[in-house]
């Protein structure tokens, strides 16, 4: 079979390495963000003599100094929210992640009655592993790991997100250009520090626990599978918490708001404003940085544990074994060049580029890393190994493996295409939505359910293309890679989905901030722009999340010690028929919630514009910390039941029907999330971008269905509000939901194989 | 094993004999229905000299000769609408139907190259069965009887209808029990002849095949599976074209008149309110009657198919074989029984007791059928005998069946009283719903959204129960009759769907005729308790589809010959993907096509109120034609792609990727199918009725949010124009998409596992 080019030491070396470049480079970004300063009246007169550089260009506002005050407070205002609300969320996360760490240890130390003695490996019986018990213990300790990372992930993407956004509002009076490269390297901090600390994170994770394991490379890399549940589990209280937040100070805002009080999005009158803008940063930006993160640890961790049990485990070749991370360490560096494309090499000149360059960041960091991951399977592989495949081993060549990759990352970048096909107004599927708004709103909601429905046709066969070659080349190693490639470029496809609620907050702070309407015009053409990439970065989390359940699943299946799952079985197929319906009743919560939230917003909006004297006109304020409060608490309550549906599923489901019916729900929870997630996100995202289209007014037919305030802008912007939960919350949170049953039943895959059926056994 | 109790002889005189009952019972119906005379002024100087049987109740507008003349003009209006585009939806159909037959013929005589010679038995290769070409000449013929027989059932469920809605119109003068028996009874006639006439044309089929066929009963009965390909396909057009005309109408109808001119719904002076009308017709009324005998061929061919390879077959043992025949048979007795209840046996007095007269039908019906399958069981089946069991054969007891039988019966009633719950205004989730349009459409949107996802969970535990339960006793067998035991009170089921529509047309009819305020409030009542019953009728449509795919699936996968469907086969998976986003696909075209064609009808609309002078002011007749072309025309052109989409995908899938990926598509549109289905049909359903919960006003509740024309209701009444197209296009296609695929690999089986996979045997 021959060994690999690049030897082991080389290996130990170039993946912390890489790691550690990604994060210098999102520190040299942020750098580059902090040098537009928010408090001129201070710093300004002590260099340069009196002089700033900022009026090297003399654009409107630059001198008014009231003005940048202004955004400063905003801006803290909103950083101080946020901040305060994901510290609550993380206290009650954090007591029911502490619980679930216990049950973690209960569970799979249960397995041989808490025995330390060690025990013949699962998959290899002649060979002693390490002892259930040390499973439990590491388990539950990389569990507690990927929780905390993805905390920090989430958490510093959001100290970032408020650290820009002024700073964006602030260099959009020099120009669309400037401001767009500022929100875009605030991105881009966040993109490479979260893909750069993921890494590390489990780099260092795994050469701690080889202290222990030793040779017991199975039993290291199923303890590390921990990583991944804890990445996800935060995840999905982060976005579904978010979520709600965001969703509910959002339609709140914007039902008493734009409907009824006929004021503009962000005005500072309206109460619920503050809290809509935190909701960005808590919902779309630490939400979604810590879903990416679960996504990622989780491919991670499904090709991890795959590996260890082909032959790059059984024979100890470390370099192989390390392919999935030597993949991620080789997208850090693409992901470092492509970004210099948006930032240094070109520059935006008018609002007509940014798309563009937007989806050249796409084309440009997935041609690279083609060339990037034939270079390092030609380097890390032999050039022939086998893979376990559901009991045998299956001979795979280093180009099948490539080809593996590839063909994920390809993947990812046609789903990325067809979502901005469907989101981006400058197509015509979003501006047939905006047409029906002629007759009205119900005509806008069926044309625009009707086109998410219809958006998730290509991205399925993209994905279906992609788990057949992959599959049938290399068994489930070769789904968990296809996972691995799609988010490889995980750090630039960051950079552009947080530069969309950076651009829209930096929105929000113009209008609060009394700038002129030129800035605010140029905040929302990014904004648009923005709700394309939020989309697309969505169907890449959706498309991704589908591969790597896919290969947690057969990861589970595999350590369950199943071979086949038979849809001819009933205990397969009910698994498969309410699996599918688990992201419907997953959904009919959150989308109740996020309801009930905004009436509570509404009531609340409704009562202050009333019993407020002078508010509407500006001279008094109104009490934004009510709004806040009523956000928090009821994204608090509400996160709790979608998310204990979610965690307790695969638990109930594995010890009292056993492992076959399990497999089943996992399989239908997949076949039928994937579909609503995409559709949810794109109708959101067509709905938003129809009204934006029509409020723009660029085409002759976007201005005959104009202006704002007309009949129709008002059908649209019911669709939008409809929309919000829907690509918010719902949406994103499902894929969260499919993966995370995935994961969690593969680590308590030995505990349902050994207990698990009780109904069964009992009947 | 031992014999049945029932003879063979007696079997064979008991189906005919309950089939003829059925019919006689509801040429009865029709009798006591036309009754109500239409055309006072000639006919009732006749007799009783000048006094006519209505005045014996003197209540308000009987004496009113102008009324009466003009209801007649109405009806002969919508019948006349209806019957000419049927004949249209029939004559493109028909062609697609010939086509298809022909497709049918090709493809099986070519499994064996069109040889005349017998060939080995595919499930018992030691005997010889009649050849391929046979089976492909018999298999059209039953296809195209199915169809005939399809087109029967909708025409004749059509006629009925428009006969009987202005005289539930006439008889609401006297009182809303008098209009409720009038339109019950027009239902019941419906329901009878549909389930009498399918029962009797599949009898003779199999006896008139029985003469060529003798002994070869495996070979008979799958000749037969024919007929349910041939009645669902006819149904799915029936279904989607009616359904694009329906709503088509109803949606223009309703933004234009409802929304920007202020008129009630119905009013004479809307253009499209005659094609609206028209639309109840062909869509809800039509297209029903198909698509429930279409799920009853199915399910008894499944059922009969997979009899012909259990002991019943293989020992001749016709009683047993006859089985499904015999439940259908009991159920026609039962369903005529109950019946009385609803229209002799009590009297229906106030509005608020249309709902639970029409709840205990279900009740009644339910318990009734339970003792008719305990008895059948009892005398049909010997106490032991074998079931056909992929491969091998599983010992299976009469009381085993039994209970298969009668779960999939009171699953049904689970199901339908969800539905209930879900739907009707009596309860929160509906209450909940009409509340929020307190803060406008989105939020009533949001909730409806919320409220159809939820509404998915327990059918779907039902659902699952049901088949693990008669899977786990009979095998696939066993989940054929369980969809045989829920569509057992089809004759009940049907009577109280048809009583629905009848009844809202009724309504139309009075507000067209210019009738008084209170004979549209009582037709009102009437039609807000038929949206709960057409949505409890859409349950059960949905549930039995469930069911019977599985069974067909089941059959499918026998003839195939294959033995498992594994999930972790990359061929099976991508099939399960790409099965469970064809529901998504589908409905976005019946969506898209509902809404073009509602914009079309919308500008039309306009477009007399603008350029016919008098037409607000009631003094000019609008152009209703030019509105019906406009439907016509959308729904006959718009059929096609979803129907072909359909009926080609398994063909394509069959041909190309072979049977294995072909039973992961069956599998995933079955899983992912059902809860849009479902969560569609409940959505609009409940849409329809908050709206109608707002303009009651019955309680104080209800009444702080309307009245009519209210902000309020104007939000609910956009919620309720969204829900159309979901409730009444897209949700009911999806079980005849889920069934008809399945029932045509069954068809087609013997070719696809001949020569099917053909890219997989290329490459």
């Amino acid at each position: 079979m021959g060994g690999a080019i690049l030897s082991d030491l080389v290996t130990e070396i170039v993946i912390p390495a890489c790691a550690v470049v990604g994060i210098l480079f999102s520190l040299v970004q942020w750098v580059l963000v902090s040098k537009v300063k928010l408090s001129p009246q201070r710093h300004a007169p002590e260099k340069n003599g009196g002089y700033n550089d900022y009026l090297i260009e003399e654009e409107e506002g630059l001198n008014d100094h009231n003005v940048v005050q202004r955004c400063a407070e905003i801006q803290s205002a909103i950083s101080e929210g946020a901040t305060s609300f994901l510290f609550t969320e993380y206290q009650y996360v954090g007591i029911f992640m502490a619980a679930f760490a216990i049950l973690i240890f209960l569970f799979l130390g249960s397995v041989e009655g808490f025995s330390t003695k060690s025990q013949p490996c699962t998959y290899n019986n002649d060979k002693m592993c390490k002892s259930a018990l040390a499973n439990a213990i590491f388990s539950t300790v990389s569990f507690l790991l990927g929780a905390i990372t993805s905390v920090v992930s989430g958490f510093l993407g959001m100290k970032i997100a408020t650290y820009a956004n002024a700073r964006t509002t602030l260099e959009a009076r020099k120009g669309v250009g400037k401001a767009f490269i500022i929100a875009f390297r605030s991105g881009a901090v966040m993109g490479f520090l979260l893909a750069a600390n993921g890494l590390l994170v489990l780099y260092i994770a795994i050469n701690l626990f080889k202290l222990y394991y030793g040779d017991d490379w199975e039993g290291l890399f199923e303890a590390i599978t921990g990583y991944g549940l804890g990445g996800s589990s935060m995840a999905l209280f982060g976005r579904v918490g978010g979520g709600i937040y965001t969703k509910a100070a959002d339609v709140g805002a914007d039902l008493v708001g734009k409907v009824e009080r006929n004021i503009p999005e962000d005005d500072p009158r309206n109460p619920a404003v503050i809290a809509d803008n935190v909701g960005d940063n808590v919902g779309d930006i630490a939400g979604m940085g810590s879903d990416l993160f679960g996504s990622y640890a989780e491919s991670s961790c499904a090709a991890l544990v795959v590996a260890s049990i082909s032959s790059f485990g059984i024979n100890h070749d470390l370099t192989g074994m390390c392919y999935p991370l030597l993949i991620s360490s080789v997208g850090i560096l693409v992901c470092l060049i492509t970004t210099l494309f948006a930032t240094d090499f070109f520059e935006i000149k008018a609002v007509k580029e940014i798309e563009p360059a937007l989806k050249k960041q796409l084309i440009i960091s997935t041609a690279l890393m083609t060339a990037g991951i034939a270079l390092i399977s030609w380097l890390a592989l032999p050039s022939s190994f086998t893979i376990f495949n559901f009991g045998t081993q299956k001979v795979v060549k280093n180009w099948e493996l490539f080809f593996c990759v590839a063909i994920g990352l390809w993947a990812g970048l046609v789903i990325g295409f067809v979502t901005e096909y469907y989101t981006s107004n400058a197509y015509s599927p979003v501006q047939d939505v905006a047409d029906s708004c002629r007759t009205g709103a119900a005509t806008n909601v069926i044309f625009g359910l009707a086109l998410g429905y219809k958006s998730v046709i290509i991205p399925i066969f993209a994905i279906a293309v992609s788990i057949f070659v992959s599959f049938s080349l290399a068994a489930m190693y070769g789904i968990a890679v296809a996972a691995l490639g799609m988010l490889s470029t995980i750090a630039t496809g960051l950079a552009i989905d947080a530069y969309g609620p950076i651009s829209d907050n930096a929105g929000g702070i113009a209008e609060m901030a009394g700038m002129s309407h030129r800035i605010r015009e140029r905040t929302d053409a990014l904004d648009a722009a923005g709700n394309t990439t939020a989309a697309i970065g969505k169907g890449f989390a959706i498309g991704s999340a589908a591969l790597v359940s896919l290969a947690l699943f057969g990861a589970f299946v595999s350590r369950a010690a199943i071979s086949t799952v038979d849809v001819l079985t009933p205990k397969v197929f009910i698994g498969l028929l309410v699996g599918a319906m688990l992201p419907y009743w997953f959904s009919a919560m959150t989308m109740k919630s996020v309801g009930s939230a905004a009436l509570k917003m509404v009531e609340e909006v409704r009562r202050q514009f009333n019993t407020i004297p002078g508010l509407m006109e500006g001279t008094a304020k109104p009490d934004y910390a009510t709004c806040v409060k009523i956000s928090t608490d009821a994204s608090i309550k509400e996160m709790i039941p979608p998310g204990a549906l979610v965690m307790l599923t695969p638990l109930i489901v594995g010890t009292l029907f056993g492992v076959e019916t399990l497999s089943g729900v996992l399989a239908g929870s997949l076949v039928s999330g994937v579909q609503i997630a995409i559709s949810a996100s794109n109708t959101g995202g067509a709905w938003d971008n129809a009204k934006k289209y029509i409020e723009a007014g660029f085409s002759d037919h976007a201005k005959s269905l104009g202006p704002k305030g007309s009949d129709s802008h008002k059908a649209a912007v019911i669709g939008d509000t409809i929309g919000d939960p829907l690509k918010d919350t719902s949406g994103p949170s499902l894929n969260i939901l499919i993966k995370l049953m995935a994961v969690e039943s593969l680590v308590f895959a030995p505990f349902f194989a050994r207990h698990g059926g009780l109904l069964f056994k009992l009947f």
